[in-house]
């Protein structure tokens, strides 16, 4: 068995705001042996989440990671060491890798996948063939159900997850309205992925003005990765029975103290909304049933997508603090290694 | 055709703030004839409801009263005068009577329906018989859903939807906690209604703290009468895949200019939360499956309701300003001419 040595980035320091690069620290020790039934993967690539924010906040998290630990993410990886019947030196397998060179993995924990890379490149089974994706599938399809012909409005639009969501709403026949942020971003939604309309929040200074002029019907569903001012704008805007699928709280920069906003519930009781979370890891006994549709759209050219690879592990907390300012042009991964499949 | 006075009260001017009985005038002109398939029916007992504020405030509603129209509310009377083959003269009738002596109603207006004086008291056909528990129905079950061993937490829970609510929860085999404004009626809450717990809120100066001792095992659904700061206080305590119903907002003076309070997606998001507003009137289709439901409980002894009956019309204003002081103890009525079902 061949010693493999890891570098990867731990978290030294959980944060009250936004993350931060001073955050994290970089380690190297000795990769750890699979166990029965476990498989070594040499990751190729990682993931830089919104949703990391909430990971490594001082806050109660579903996800939280402690101090000390491997930051979590997701990855994708090949398999160099496998003691698991089912799988062989070569596969490639997405897992919650965390940040680093080599993770141990296995088909019982969550996220674990085989990926074929026949079905697209490798990396976009972190993006448009992967979890960015299915959380856009699930959280539309499954918490926002619209109905062909209604308003879907989407909050950083251009986003992995969010230009999932405007593409499969279009797909369903409704009518996508993106919100992104500057100039580049809205053209993306409007040209690349296939939006309707799209709002450059920040060239409006009336985005309730610029909202109803977007959707003249009114909007039907809310798809929001953000929350703060703009959730509460929409909430003022929503037709009768408008569902708001909460899937990120991106605006808010810190939780303590506990910060303010408009009240809500007086919109939720005369229009009858209904205002719902949902986590993806909730969704893993069903992953496949969502990747099936998401291949089949993808094969019929109705994903585009957009992808920002930072290079180097060293450079992932640089990559994660650049999605909260924005700076990401696309689904942000690091590449950890050279990926074998491209030439 | 006999002709008939009838006196009612108007709204004279919309309401910013609470309603107060300066907003009314009562008038008095001839009562309209019935038309075709319509009945006239002599009120005897009409509603004060927490909705109302609501109905006259300047703000958008989904039952909005106009100035110089007669009051909406919710009455029961006697059939003075029937053009309806299916409606005799005698027939006691729920409908949406308005704050006057006499009413025209009809089959196809909502909430309108034949009331079986052997069922129970008349006016218990406007609260745990009627509308107020068929509110309480509808949104416990249809919109909270619990489950048996779930712990159930309700606002205004000795009010007479709340007290449906607790009572219900209770045949479904839920922990119930009840939120009441003073210790008479958090005594109702436990020993009239069936709760396993009740808080009095004007008692405690850390509601967090009395909620968390009061659900060990968190918080499940939240049926929200009050909307405000119970609500925020709430929303940090509720369990995963909790569901807080939207009923009213009592607790909210005036929606102009906008109120504030706590950022809450972040609790929607991690908590998987579901936060849905519903109306009454979206139900009118299902009430007699409700009904039915509710008239066999009460039968069986498990509804207990306590109702507070002003007496005159002129009196009707009073006792709406009344609920907003909580002054009321039970079910607020208002009787507009003696009730002949009783002796």
């Amino acid at each position: 068995m061949a010693h493999h040595r890891n570098r990867r980035v731990i978290l030294k320091t959980r944060a009250t705001g936004l993350p931060v690069p001073e955050l994290f620290d970089m380690v190297e020790d000795d990769a750890p042996e699979p166990g029965d039934g476990e498989v070594l993967i040499n990751n190729i690539y990682v993931s830089a989440d919104p949703g990391m924010k909430g990971w490594i906040s001082t806050a109660k998290n579903y996800a939280s990671v402690e101090t000390g630990a491997t930051m979590n993410s997701f990855g994708v990886g090949v398999v160099v060491e496998s003691r698991n019947p089912d799988i062989a030196e070569g596969d490639y397998i997405v897992g919650r890798t965390g940040w680093q060179e080599y993770s141990i993995v296995a088909p019982e924990q969550g996220g674990f996948r085989k990926v074929d890379p026949a079905d697209g490149p490798l990396s976009a089974s972190l993006g448009v063939l992967g979890h960015s994706a299915i959380t856009a599938y699930f959280g539309l399809l499954d918490v926002g159900r619209p109905n062909a012909g209604e308003t879907v409005l989407v909050s950083t639009a251009a986003g992995s997850v969010g230009s999932a969501v405007g593409q499969f709403a279009n797909i369903k026949g409704c009518r996508t309205v993106g919100i992104a942020g500057g100039p580049e971003k809205a053209a993306l939604c409007r040209e690349v992925f296939g939006y309707d309309v799209a709002i450059d929040y920040k060239a409006t200074d009336d985005l309730a003005a610029a909202l109803q002029e977007a959707c003249p019907e009114g909007i039907d569903v809310y798809y929001d990765n953000v929350g703060g001012d703009t959730l509460d704008t929409v909430l003022g805007l929503m037709n009768q029975n408008g569902r708001v699928v909460i899937c990120g709280t991106a605006a808010t920069e810190a939780w303590v103290p506990p910060p303010t906003g408009l009240r809500f519930e007086r919109h939720v009781l005369v229009n009858r909304l209904r205002i719902q979370g949902f986590i993806l890891f909730d969704y893993q006994d069903r992953y496949e049933d969502a990747l099936a549709d998401i291949r089949q759209w993808f094969k019929e050219g109705k994903l585009n997508y957009r992808e920002d690879i930072a290079e180097g592990l060293e450079n992932a907390p640089a990559a994660l603090a650049g999605l909260y300012e924005g700076r990401n042009r696309g689904r942000q991964l690091i590449r950890v290694r050279p990926d074998p499949t491209l030439s």
